[in-house]
């Protein structure tokens, strides 16, 4: 039996000379957390960085799929080779259908420099935001330079997985309350690019001027987040998008921008790992699921309230950290 | 000024009288994770465990929302005092004008002994199970002793709310593969009771059959889940469901069910608790602080992995967490 680092190895070696089987494999282990997932994505770390990660999100309805189609044409037709990570973390009742939907309306899926894959919620493990960006990692050593990570809702995962990528994309629709909704959403505080998708509809030019008066709150570091008109079914201005968001990738690699941000997506990636190793080994500690079912019987007769049953249970654990190793 | 223990306490006994303003007005300590939350629940917590909590749940268009109206019609009839706590955590965008119209359409809103909150996402910083929980502990200390809690989508929180119930009923329609994506949802492992709605449909007997079937694997300790058609929005079935919930609740109070069942509920409840002062905690200490950036560059400059990045801080947490107090 060939062990698992060496398998891990050997599917990293093929994927960085582009083989498309490998790197659709590889993805399984990441969904599943297969014991191939670490090695593999060690292997592959000296060969990140160098791609545009692009994050596409919005309220359901917003045309985000067709959008995403379209941008891969003109990414294409600019030579890029294009990975897409698609995400739907809402629910396997509308996701199902939805990204069923987004793979047979795809004309980009013949093209051999194009690779998307769909993520479910329920179909991954370890978290949708770390599993669409380790395929994101996987996409980028394959050979891909403009990775577009499109998300199907506006729920947490979502804002995290736009919030991981050097350029967010919130694409919006013409519609009564849109923009105070999107406020709401905290779309706002991530998008450096607005998109008005199907810009044939009335009021088109009313939620542009909001938009724009919106923007002009949020520009930073000289950096004012543009508001574009498309009709993304029709491809028109989808130029103009690929354009702005060229322009945005230039922009940070200016002055250390990127470099910068790169270490605020690294170190949340950090985090987020030891919060979740963390996590595991404190309640697999049998001192500490002991003084968690005494606290939880106090709480239930009502003798203590859940803030103190929680302090009572934090002493044990904190001792018992002490001597655990992440390994 | 009136100390923020002494406004707690104070609120806490105008609850305990039935005092629907200070209910209100705790309700939004909670999502808002005001000081006063803490006390507040501190000096409610002898007066939980009575009421039946049922979980509503389902996906998007089953009709729960006109379920739960019913059924409160029904609860009121039996002389119970009602709480509804309806979750949105899916998105402002669909579930602002969701609840909205629930809130209109809702006549119970008028019977001074029915208590309705909405809940979106956004409105509430401490993590939506969590919060609605906490909600539904101040309605019973209100004097309610019939509590739904009902969430609009099928995600990780609505998942994590119906599981903090007592009796949890899945709402379904009859569709082409809804059981299977009903099995996908992780829906089958935590449902007391299905409910068939819109039993006017075609096929309404075929998903009942398919139902029983995975009812009859879900037994355990003596309770099939039970298959119930109904038609919600004209009230036919209800009493049978409000008479199901109540046999599980009886089914409960037998063989000590439902102290284990609490146990399991209250565990849960710590654990979140200890998990989110613990994250809060680690990542203010400036060692970690440090040892996170500089595992983040050599992450960037792809001198190593993610895993082992982790490792490196995984080190400097666990020594720091042994000084670390959860007050």
């Amino acid at each position: 039996m060939i062990s698992v680092e060496d398998r891990a190895r050997n599917f990293a070696e093929r994927i960085l000379q582009g083989q498309v089987g490998a790197a659709a494999r590889a993805m399984t282990w990441v969904e599943n957390m297969s014991p191939e997932a670490e090695p593999l994505l060690t292997a592959l770390a000296p060969h990140q960085g160098k791609a545009q990660r692009v994050g596409v999100t919005g309220p359901p309805g917003a045309g985000k799929s067709t959008l995403v189609d379209s941008l891969v044409r003109v990414a294409r037709g600019q030579n890029h080779k294009v990975g897409v990570v698609a995400v739907d973390p809402s629910s396997p009742f509308s996701g199902g259908a939805l990204l069923g939907d987004r793979v047979r309306m795809s004309r980009s899926l013949e093209d051999p420099d194009v690779f998307v894959r769909s993520m479910a919620a329920r179909g991954c493990l370890g978290g949708l935001a770390r599993t669409a960006q380790e395929a994101a990692d996987i996409l980028e050593a394959l050979g891909k330079d403009f990775l577009c990570l499109e998300t199907v809702g506006v729920g947490q995962s979502e804002l995290a997985i736009a919030q991981s990528c050097d350029t967010c994309t919130v694409v919006l629709v013409p519609e009564a309350g849109g923009v105070i909704q999107a406020m709401k959403a905290g779309l706002m505080e991530i998008a450096d690019i607005f998109v008005v998708n199907k810009a044939d509809r009335p009021n088109v030019d009313e939620m542009q001027r909001q938009l724009m008066e919106a923007a002009s709150f949020a520009e930073r570091d000289q950096w004012r987040p543009p508001v574009l008109k498309v009709t993304a079914i029709e491809g028109q201005g989808i130029g103009e998008l690929y354009a702005e968001l060229r322009r945005h990738w230039d922009w940070l690699q200016d002055a250390g921008r990127l470099d910068k941000k790169r270490q605020v997506q690294h170190q949340a990636r950090i985090r987020e790992l030891v919060r979740a190793a963390l996590e595991e080994r404190l309640w697999s500690e049998p001192a500490v699921l002991v003084s968690l079912a005494q606290a939880a019987d106090q709480l239930r007769m009502g003798q203590i309230g859940l803030h103190q049953a929680a302090q009572k249970v934090w002493a044990g654990v904190r001792e018992r950290l002490a001597h655990t190793s992440l390994e």
